[in-house]
């Protein structure tokens, strides 16, 4: 870690998509499989370090990702792209692991009021069931991350103490998982309150993965990944385009945008791995598979080393400045 | 300048708020007198270091502002907030300083394709036009900053050498201006360049009043924000609910949003001195003054400390969850 966030020098930032799986399950169109595939093959390409490819839940709570299956048995396997399955009970660690899943990625909220609303189920319930997925995981080999939901604050409960949200990373890092992201659920991390989790977080944990998980609900996504960067984080999630939401925080946008994120990072000189203009291209199309419009920046604007032409006109509006300029210097003077 | 941007600590940040001019000379309506300046008293109310009233131009270029004069002679004046005018010419200049503006806010862009392209002058011609100027401002001892365009990279040319934009600076510098805007047009600066700049401006000229002016189109402006404080910064201009944008860039969004910057440093702990519910709520009645919808995420979302109400079955959901988790542990272990 350089003491200097704002140069990037070359340094090695690691990008997840979670388009496919967070994005995509608050869609209202279910996305045909074959197209699913094609989608995630070129999120892998463009090089992020991991994608969360889908989730093995009920049909029924998720219709959108019911082919969780069919995904992951169909999607290219690209060396050094871990292939990460959300799975809420030990029936989908099964299948996730069956499947060929890199990784678990498990989920519960630091806020009991949103673990209740979210999942049903007090946090404890929830402990004691992910601790069986993390049993069944190890015995398959299978990598384990922790998601904590609300690790920022929750909208109904407001404020969750640092010390709330490392007493579970505590709890997990005791049972040996690989990984945790600390989400930002509802957009309401600030850069200040992010530094101060990071670097207690890392001083506690050197070793242990640490992803941070920010939505642009407030504008706030990107300048808390270099508030993360600052104090050592080098993991993000975030999804193309800025696909997901939120339920539970009216008016809430989506997930960090991925481009928006690769973009800066590139442009302070990081190493984010990921080719910018194929994951452009990747959200310009989102559109056309989704039946709506999506608001991404870059989309829009085009890179910001991207240059536009002058008018037309120019060469006519320069020699006439150039003559009135001419003009003025020889006007006498007054 | 403390070490740590990371951490607000109460430390004064100044807002300068842009709209009034910079927002509404892009509005295809034109704004009624009245409720300009309605409008300006609610945005001065809240605490801004400084408003860009108007701009004394020709109405026939600008026909948005053609009430430049009514509009400076009914606002009402607050101790501590300076109220400053655009001008581009002498005339304007005497016009703003007979109509008692604190300050004239003069314009030209470092890049000579973009200042040709808006201003139709080479940049020696529109320097020679605003030594002019501040002469006149210095007789009528009003104070004098200068706003240089594409300070962070031209869309046409590209980038714009940090050096050329100093040298800029240096002259206007010795002319005896009281401040310089640094201004990102177009969107293209990332933190890492902001960064370099402000280290490098407030290493030359430690005294003079230095502003950044950042525009959103990329997603970058709170975290420019923050790269500019981390060198040494306090001030920025920004506009309520992201008014204004920019000619001669396609996709282009507008200003840096005043009350997503607000927000954010408010969270981080720093004094901008604004009254954020009191912006917000004036960012919240734009569309109804213009016409049009806006995508201010403050608005959209709340504030991150406003709480939302929990589910209306939130007791019945929690007394099933005590319920199931009672019984899971009633359950022989297998």
């Amino acid at each position: 870690m350089s003491s200097n966030v704002w140069h990037g020098a070359g340094r090695r930032i690691y990008i997840q998509e979670v388009g496919p799986r967070d994005g995509l399950q608050m869609e209202k169109v279910f996305v045909p499989t074959p197209q699913k595939i094609a989608f995630i093959n070129a999120l892998s390409a463009t090089g992020m370090a991991k994608v969360e490819v889908t989730a093995f839940v009920s049909p029924t709570a998720i219709p959108a990702l019911a082919d969780a299956q069919e995904v992951m048995q169909g999607i290219a396997r690209t060396a050094g792209v871990v292939m990460t399955c959300l799975v809420p009970n030990v029936k989908g660690a099964e299948r996730a692991i069956a499947s060929g899943a890199d990784e678990l990625n498990l989920v519960m909220s630091v806020s009991e009021t949103h673990n209740l609303c979210n999942l049903r189920m007090l946090r404890e319930h929830s402990f004691a069931g992910l601790r069986d997925i993390i049993t069944t995981a190890q015995q398959g080999q299978v990598a384990v991350n922790v998601s904590l939901s609300c690790s920022f604050g929750c909208p109904m409960e407001g404020d969750v103490p640092q010390d709330e949200v490392l007493g579970w990373v505590a709890r997990f890092a005791a049972l040996g998982v690989q990984g945790i992201t600390l989400c930002d659920t509802t957009g309401m991390a600030n850069p200040a309150q992010v530094h101060a989790m990071v670097q207690a977080f890392k001083a506690r944990w050197p070793q242990l993965g640490l992803t941070l998980h920010f939505h642009d609900t407030r504008g706030m996504a990107l300048a808390n990944v270099l508030a993360a960067i600052a104090a050592g984080a080098d993991r993000f999630d975030a999804s193309v385009g800025g696909l997901g939401g939120c339920p539970y925080a009216p008016g809430a946008s989506g997930n960090a945008c991925t481009e928006t994120i690769v973009h800066a990072l590139a442009a302070m000189g990081y190493d984010t791995g990921v080719n910018l203009s194929a994951l452009t291209q990747i959200a310009a199309g989102l559109p056309a598979l989704l039946g709506h419009e999506m608001a991404s920046p870059i989309v829009k604007a085009g890179p910001s080393c991207q240059l536009h032409a002058r008018p037309a006109s120019f060469d006519d509006i320069r020699a006439r400045a150039q003559e009135r300029w001419q003009a003025a210097q020889a006007a006498p003077a007054c």
